[in-house]
This record gives structure tokens, C-alpha cells and sequence, in this order.
């Protein structure tokens, strides 16, 4: 194996004086050469390093500043923006999700449209912002459809009634959403709950609900669990979750529930159509939940009305909303060989009415040098923004403030370069390679030792030794106590198999297993150890992943 | 005036068969043509458009996804990352600040240092991340510097013990922070306190305080005030602050100030040394506020004890603290003309004993092509993070997962090309001319009507016509009945005049002031109307700004 480079922290320190043109160049060299070393054998992570081809063309944008600040469809007075292009993309992701794009008609068509904008930040902010929105909707606060001059959001203080809240405990909890996400789920989504205290239905029910065993009746042992348990697969287990979504419902609790489409160990789909489908049968019918009847008092003003959902469902589609529908799309024309499609890939998007917003990175797909990402939502559920925007002239209505312009110019020129018959014969080809890998690696390690859903982009594999760890850029997670597994993603950038072909002779080695010490190199990163008794770990499971 | 380039919406459309390669690369050099235009007359925002001659150094970094997960002094296994300029930029910022650059040494001395990372989204991450800090420590959640094998961040339930909580009215406060900012606050704090339900002084006081009319106590008259009122630069009244802080201290509550450097609007500082030091003196050291006793239960543990102040003073810097340093080494070194220098800058940063955390901009100063800042802390406040970072290997101590490493590059750079020198000239000859440019505005439009503080870089005068505000990018705010006004700020790349001289002579036109209707041009874009009953301009004061 050849030596790896390593940045040097002294190598960049920045003095006072600043350092020479020379000093400076020279700094900037040498991380590049890092990163090149390390861009060429990049599997471990779920990013597309296929950027290459897109240098010449983003360049010239690295001299202005652009921000997209305010509401992607109005134009703000600074004009430094991208926002044509961030609306081309908007709308090119509405095509894919199944719901008609944008538009600014305030008819009842015009409301049935989506919105959305290019997330700064990426799928956690995504995350926190269809969070919010969930929180927002779901205890009363005034939508940007409701009719009447009293829009508000803080401070407003809703009614509700519906038939199935017959007590007081019930209407008690009828503005107080509950979280519901499985064991799989990326750790942002826990960690916006707490940001925006949304208490999950583990720390309600151990709350309120534990005194005489009533997680029992949900099939539970010695307590609540803080997260649905998931499939072997990585998908939530849908008859848990109906069971306790059902719990929570019948107590009065609006739900707020978030679905994977790629989870970050496994990469697995929770079957979004058919939780939808089941929970709209077996819960939301049985208690009225579609039309819970809402009268928000206002300064002075007549109160305004609204009929909403007691539900919102949330898609973090970070990996697979932007290129599942690619692979429905080969299933259907039957571009896959019939030894290949023993999986099926399930209605995930707007297609199925119950979804609210989804979030998916750009970083994964279609690929940028930066974290970056899509939140859509109907426009009939917008929350109505804070009014402060006045001086930006264009409403704030997204999460930040002022908003990465680069990233519009980068998804946008994405988009532009392939068709969609491209992209679909590219997710067909990252399907097949992430299923041969797995059995090459089969070959490689033992039958028992590797694990692979068909239809999925993840190879999971027992961890081998530092070095391939770091050359690799491997994650690992322990699964057990003496097993630790590592996991490679087939994004675009190893379809030309160099950096597979690379690792899977790396592994026939001797040593290729054999712990660090005993090679005298240093050791990958130590694994951040978190406390045996930590309070958080009541509420995550062990599949959690990582970006 | 020449013929403004404007960007067509159906140019940039994305059809499903994608871009040829060449209509693609069309479409980019149509936008760059059109950001060319507008960047040579950028006036109206706080964005350093200075960027022309960092685009060749940083291009080479646009063909590889970069990537700072985790926290940016734990390298994570994710190799393509730029770890070591994080930590160089954030060492040289916290030089600036007046605090021992970050040390991972756990002694006491090794507490004392700074903790920081470089935000992905701007000043609006930065100040979510700031209050949620202040929140989770002033509510009693576990600490890094905890000891004990008890870390935890949910549902950790604190008690809290101190002398002046003698009743139990204060003592059912003393875990609820209450917010505190001034009229002239940026629209995102007010945003971050919602999002994190965090309530102002204004909502717990209109609940709890305002049947006996307790607000005039504090000098308020009608009702509580949703903010500190401003004095007429912009800057909070200290006097008001003191007497509303000591009316919630008083009652229990524990106190979360947001301060400013560089206010949207006018660009005034909060004089946050003096701040700090009356309410010290004024309100914590009369309710011994620096030392309550926590006793953290944990799961069949020994509980955690810990001594902690009862209030988190946050200093919203996203224009000034990045070149307030400097402006201050100008006037100490007298740099500035005896005619320039009526005005003092306060102390602001980390030598303020009680300042637990300060955010800035880079985009502002020094410069980024995208948003993007720095979040700085006190390590010895920082909280517990949530364990599911040990499968990236580097804990999850800041808000976003993903974050961009290109931020990263971009400031490095920055900092490399100017020695302090450098940087306290360019002060100096922003703010001289800055100056100048409001007297050259008052002699073209009359003395009354344009407004500048000493030592500030906006300049606020009449909107003139929707022509200039376009061409400009003016950003402009009503200030009463029938008055606009817009402002500029004297950014690094105005600093050549060119900008300047050409709005001072399109100024002098005839039809300069005159609606736009009158001139047969498009009108520059609407200003979004908030409804005038709106709960949230309760909240809101008239001098917010905008980015």
C-alpha cells in the first residue's frame, strides 16, 4: 500500500502578519493533494465525489457572492441571486415527487402546488425546518392559506375540536404533537426533536403512560422504547408502528411521523405507501383525524377558521429520494435482469396524499463539493412567516437567512448534464454493482459475514484493519459485542470500479483484518465513546448512521 | 443609465431530456453576465463582493466533496475533510476575542479555552446554536465538563438551588430562560428564540405580568414591549435593559441576552462591556446569579452536581465582531484623523467575563462567495452531545451533521492574504469614507435626511427610485408614515469608490427620487405587506434588518 499523505495542523496556522503569496500557495497545494488521494478511494460515505467534470464549469461563480435570501419565488432586492435557477431545480424535483410545481395562483388549484427551496446547510437542516413546520401546523399556528388579516405564528393561541376528543385528557393533548421515527433513523432527526421540543412518543409514554405497563399493550417490554424497532433490512417495522401510533392517536396526540428512504447504515426504504395506507385505515379513519376543526383567536379580529390533518408524515429522503425515482422508473421498463429484481420500490413521495414534506441531499446525488439539499411541502401547509422580511422584500419563508446562492448554480448544472434516461441507467448500474460487490466480498469474507438488501446502494462488511479503514474513508459501527461492521456506498463515482477493484485486493491481504497495533501504524480515529448510562441512549437504537 | 441584464425564468428551465452541452453552458455564462453587472454596483448589503481575485485559488478545491462532520478537533473517518484550516481559522478568531485558543487538555486551565466551528449556514445557524446552548444550560442539561458517568442531554431533570429562589413561584422560574434583545435585533433571533420555544421578556410578561399593570414598573407603558427599545443610533438602551432584566431575575428566571455588533439597519454596536458590567453589578451579583447549585438525577447514579451562572449573554457579531478588533487597534494606534475619532468601541468579545458565546459572518468580512460564519463559546459551557456520532468517530458537538469543509478553505484564505496590519487599514478607510460618503449625501439631498454613526459603515438616506435601488441592490426600510429610507454599507469592495461615485452622479439626476411608474420601468420588487394586526409585530420593533 502505497504511504498516505496526512495534514499537519502547523502547517496551516495563520499568523498575525498573514502569510506570503508563496507560504499560502503552497498550503493550498498540499491539501489538495490530500484531498486527491483521498477523493479516489472515497467508498465508505454515501457522497458523490464525481465533480471532476464540473470544475470548469462552477469556477467562475467562486468570484461574486450569491445569496438567495427571502422566498425562492420572489425576488428580494439583492441581486446577487440564483433564484431562476433554484426554481428550476424546485421544479424539476416536483416532477420526480409526483406534485405539480410551484405556483403562485391563489386559487384552490394554485394551493395543491408545492413549494420548497435548496437547502444551505443540508438534510439536517431539512430535517429541523420540516420539524418545525410539523410542530407549527399541528398546534394551531396560522398557515399562509388561512384566509383574513390576522396571519400570526407566535403567541396565537388555537382551539380545537373534533369528535374522537371527547375528554379533557384528550384536548389536553390535542396541540401537543408526538414523534414517531424507527431505530434506523439518522441521529439529526432526534436531535432536532430536542431543538425543537418535540417530545417523542418513548419520552411521553415513559412520562405519562408507564405507571401501569400500558407499553404492554403495544407489545413492548419493560418500558417504552425511544424508537420504533426496525427490519432486519433497516425499514421500520410497520405493525409496531401502527400499534403505537394507534396508542398515542386514541389519547388525542396529533402525529408526527418520520419515514427513511435510504437509511444511513443500510440504506434501507420504509415502505412509506404502505404505512400510509395502513395507519390511514386502521388510525386516522377510526378517529376523524383528516378534519379536526381549528379557531385561532386574534387581536381584536374574527377568529379564523381551519379544518387541518391531526397528522404530518415527513420523508428524510437525504440519499434516496434523489434517485428512487430513477429506479422505479428501471423496474418499470424492465431495465433490470430478472435475477436482479427480487425487490420492489415502494411509493414514497406525493404521490402518496398523506406525505407533507420530504427533504434529500445534493450531496449524494446528484453530487456537489458542498453539503446541500432540497425541503418540499404543499404550499397548502406553508406555515405564515414571520413579517420581519419586509426589508428583504421577498418573505421569510425558508429557515435561514441569508442562503447559499453556489448551491442553486451547482444542483442546477447537476440536472442540466444528464437526462433522465442517463440517470436512470446509472441508478441501474449503482444497483448492480453494490449487488456484485456483495457477493465478491462474500467470496472475500465468508457467506454469514456480509449483508446486502437488493435494491439498495449499501455494502456492509466486518471492519478490517486501520490503514484500509483510513485509505478508504470506512465507517464502522459496532453491531454486536465483538463484531464491528464497516460499509461502503455505491454512489457515481465508483461505478468505473477503480476504488472497489482497489479495496478488494486490500482485503485478500494477511494482515487486512489484523488490528492496527500490531502494524505498527496509527491507529483510524478512536470511536467516540459515549457513557454506558447516558440518558440519550434510552432514546437510539444501535443502527444509527452517520451523515 | 445603461440597460440592466435581467434573468429569464425559462432560460434556465430543466427539461427531463437535460441540457446539451451547449444551451447549458449558455445559460451559465447568461447568469454570470447578469451577477457581473450587478456585482460592479453592489451597495445596499453587509457582503464584502471583493472576490474576484480569490477565485483562481480556490477553484481546484470545486472537483472534490469536502466534508467537516463532526466536531472540527476530532478527525472523523470521513478523510476528505479540511479540518486543520477550521481549526487555524477559528485559533486566529479567537486571538481576536480575547480567549485562549481551544485546547483538548482537561485541566482547569484547559476549560478556560475556547470551543468553536465555522457554520455552513451563516449567523442564523450561529445564533439557533447559541440559543440552544443557553437554553439547555440554563435549564439544567448535562455539561461536557460534567464529571461523572452520567452524561445526558434529554430529560435530564434538573434541580436547582440558590439563596434569592426563596418561594416557590421563583423556584417553578428557575429552569425557564427567558429572552431579552432590542428593537434593532436581527429578524433571526426573534425567528431562533420561536423555533427553540424560547419565550422574550414580552411573552412571559402578557401572560404572567400585566394584570396589575406590572410593566410600568419597568417605564412601559400600554403593555409590555416585545423588545428593548433602541436609542436613536440603533444601539440598545442599557438603562431599560437593566430594569426589565432585574424584573424577571427578581421573580426567578433565568436571563438570556442577545447583544449587537453592527446592527442591520444602522450598523450601531450594543456596548456590551457596559452591559455586562451593570448587570452584573445591578441585577446578578444582588440575586448571587453567578454561582445557582444544579443536582442532576441520573438513571441509578449518583446525581451530578454542578455550580452555574443563571444567565448566557449571546453577542450576535455577524458584521462587526469580525472587524471590530481591528477598528480598535486603529484608535488605540491613532490611525484615525482627530475629526473621525468621536466615537469609542466598546468591549465585546471574550474579556467580557460574562459574554458566554459570539457569533460573526464570513461572508460580511473577510469574505465568501456563499454564507457562512463562525460560532465561538466558552468550552466550560458547552453541552453534553448526543452520543450517535460514534459511528462518524468525532462527536456530534455542532448543529448541522454534514458540514461544509469548503467554508473552511474559503476563510483560510482569507485570513492568509492579510497580515492584522492590513486589515486595521482597511478599517480605517471604510469607516473614513463611510463618513464622507454621508456628508457628500447630505449636501446632495439635505442635511435632515440622511443618517451615519461615527464608527459605523451604513449610511442610511431617501429610497430614491426603483431604477437606482435595483441597480444598487438598495435594500430599503419605512421609517415612518411616508418616509423609506435605504442604506449601503461601506463594504471591503467599495472601498475603490467606483460604486460610490456612480450612485452620487445617478443621484443627481432629475427623475432620482421619482416613483417608478412615472419612468415606465418595471417596478423593483414589492415590498412583502405584513398584515398590520399581525401577533408577530407585536414582537417586532421598526428597525430590523435584513440579512
Amino acid at each position: 500500500m502505497e504511504k498516505a499523505p496526512k495534514l499537519d495542523d502547523e502547517f496551516f496556522e495563520l499568523p498575525r502578519k498573514g502569510l506570503s503569496d508563496e507560504d499560502r500557495k503552497a498550503a493550498l497545494k498540499e491539501l489538495k493533494a490530500y484531498l486527491d488521494h483521498y477523493q479516489q478511494n472515497f467508498l465508505g460515505y454515501q457522497v458523490n465525489q464525481n465533480l471532476a467534470e464540473v470544475r470548469e464549469d462552477l469556477a467562475p461563480f467562486l468570484g461574486v457572492h450569491t445569496n438567495n435570501i427571502g422566498d425562492p419565488y420572489v425576488n428580494s432586492n439583492l441581486a446577487t441571486h440564483t433564484k431562476p435557477l433554484e426554481k428550476a431545480v424546485l421544479k424539476r424535483y416536483a416532477q420526480l415527487w409526483g406534485i405539480k410545481p410551484y405556483t403562485s395562483e391563489n386559487s384552490e388549484q394554485g394551493w395543491t402546488s408545492a413549494w420548497g427551496y435548496v437547502l444551505s446547510m443540508g438534510c439536517s437542516e431539512g430535517n429541523v425546518y420540516a420539524l418545525l413546520n410539523a410542530r407549527d401546523y399541528l398546534s394551531g399556528k396560522i398557515l399562509l392559506a388561512n384566509p383574513g388579516p390576522d396571519p400570526g405564528l407566535l403567541m396565537s393561541q388555537a382551539e380545537v375540536w373534533a369528535p374522537y376528543l371527547d375528554t379533557p385528557a384528550k384536548r389536553a393533548n390535542a396541540l401537543q404533537p408526538v414523534a414517531f421515527f424507527s431505530a434506523d433513523t439518522h441521529y439529526s432527526v432526534a436531535k432536532a426533536a430536542h431543538t425543537l421540543a418535540i417530545p417523542t412518543f418513548g419520552e411521553v409514554g415513559a412520562k405519562y403512560y408507564s405507571e401501569f405497563g400500558e407499553y404492554e399493550t403495544c407489545g413492548y417490554t419493560g418500558g417504552w422504547p425511544a424508537e420504533i424497532p426496525s427490519n432486519r433490512d433497516g425499514s421500520i417495522d410497520i405493525d409496531r408502528l401502527v400499534t403505537t401510533v394507534d396508542f398515542f392517536a386514541r389519547r388525542g396526540h396529533p402525529i408526527l411521523l418520520i419515514c427513511n428512504l435510504g437509511t444511513t447504515f443500510r440504506g434501507a426504504y420504509d415502505n412509506v405507501g404502505e404505512i400510509a395506507q395502513r395507519l390511514q385505515r386502521e388510525v386516522f379513519d377510526r378517529y376523524s383525524m383528516n378534519e379536526r376543526e381549528f379557531s385561532v383567536n386574534t387581536k381584536g379580529g374574527t377568529p379564523i377558521k381551519d379544518k387541518r390533518r391531526a397528522f404530518w408524515i415527513h420523508v428524510d429522503g437525504a440519499l434516496g429520494a434523489s434517485y428512487l425515482p430513477f429506479l422505479k422508473k428501471a423496474l418499470a421498463d424492465g431495465l433490470l435482469k430478472p435475477d436482479e429484481v427480487d425487490f420492489t420500490i415502494p411509493d414514497f413521495d406525493f404521490r402518496v396524499e398523506q406525505v407533507s414534506s420530504i427533504v434529500t441531499s445534493g450531496h449524494k446525488y446528484p453530487g456537489s463539493p458542498w453539503p446541500c439539499g432540497i425541503y418540499m411541502t404543499r404550499r397548502k401547509f406553508q406555515l405564515q412567516p414571520p413579517p420581519m422580511a419586509a426589508y428583504v422584500a421577498s418573505p421569510d419563508t425558508t429557515f435561514a437567512g441569508s442562503r447559499n446562492g453556489f448551491s442553486s448554480i451547482v444542483l442546477w448544472n447537476q440536472l442540466a448534464r444528464f437526462s433522465e434516461q442517463e440517470q436512470v441507467e446509472g441508478i441501474v448500474q449503482a444497483v448492480q454493482l453494490a449487488k456484485e460487490t456483495a457477493e465478491a466480498l462474500r467470496k472475500l469474507v465468508g457467506e454469514s459475514k456480509v449483508e446486502h438488501t437488493d435494491g439498495t446502494l449499501s455494502v456492509q462488511f466486518p471492519r478490517p484493519n486501520d490503514k484500509i479503514v483510513r485509505k478508504y474513508s470506512l465507517a464502522s459501527v459496532q453491531t454486536g459485542e465483538n463484531t464491528t461492521m464497516c460499509h461502503l456506498f455505491v454512489m457515481p463515482h465508483v461505478l468505473d470500479r477503480k476504488a472497489l477493484d482497489s479495496l478488494l485486493a486490500d482485503l485478500k491481504a494477511d494482515d487486512a483484518f489484523e488490528p492496527a497495533a500490531a502494524m505498527g501504524v496509527e491507529p483510524a480515529p478512536v470511536e467516540y465513546q459515549a457513557s454506558e448510562s447516558n440518558e440519550w441512549q434510552v432514546l437510539l437504537g444501535t443502527n444509527r448512521g452517520f451523515m
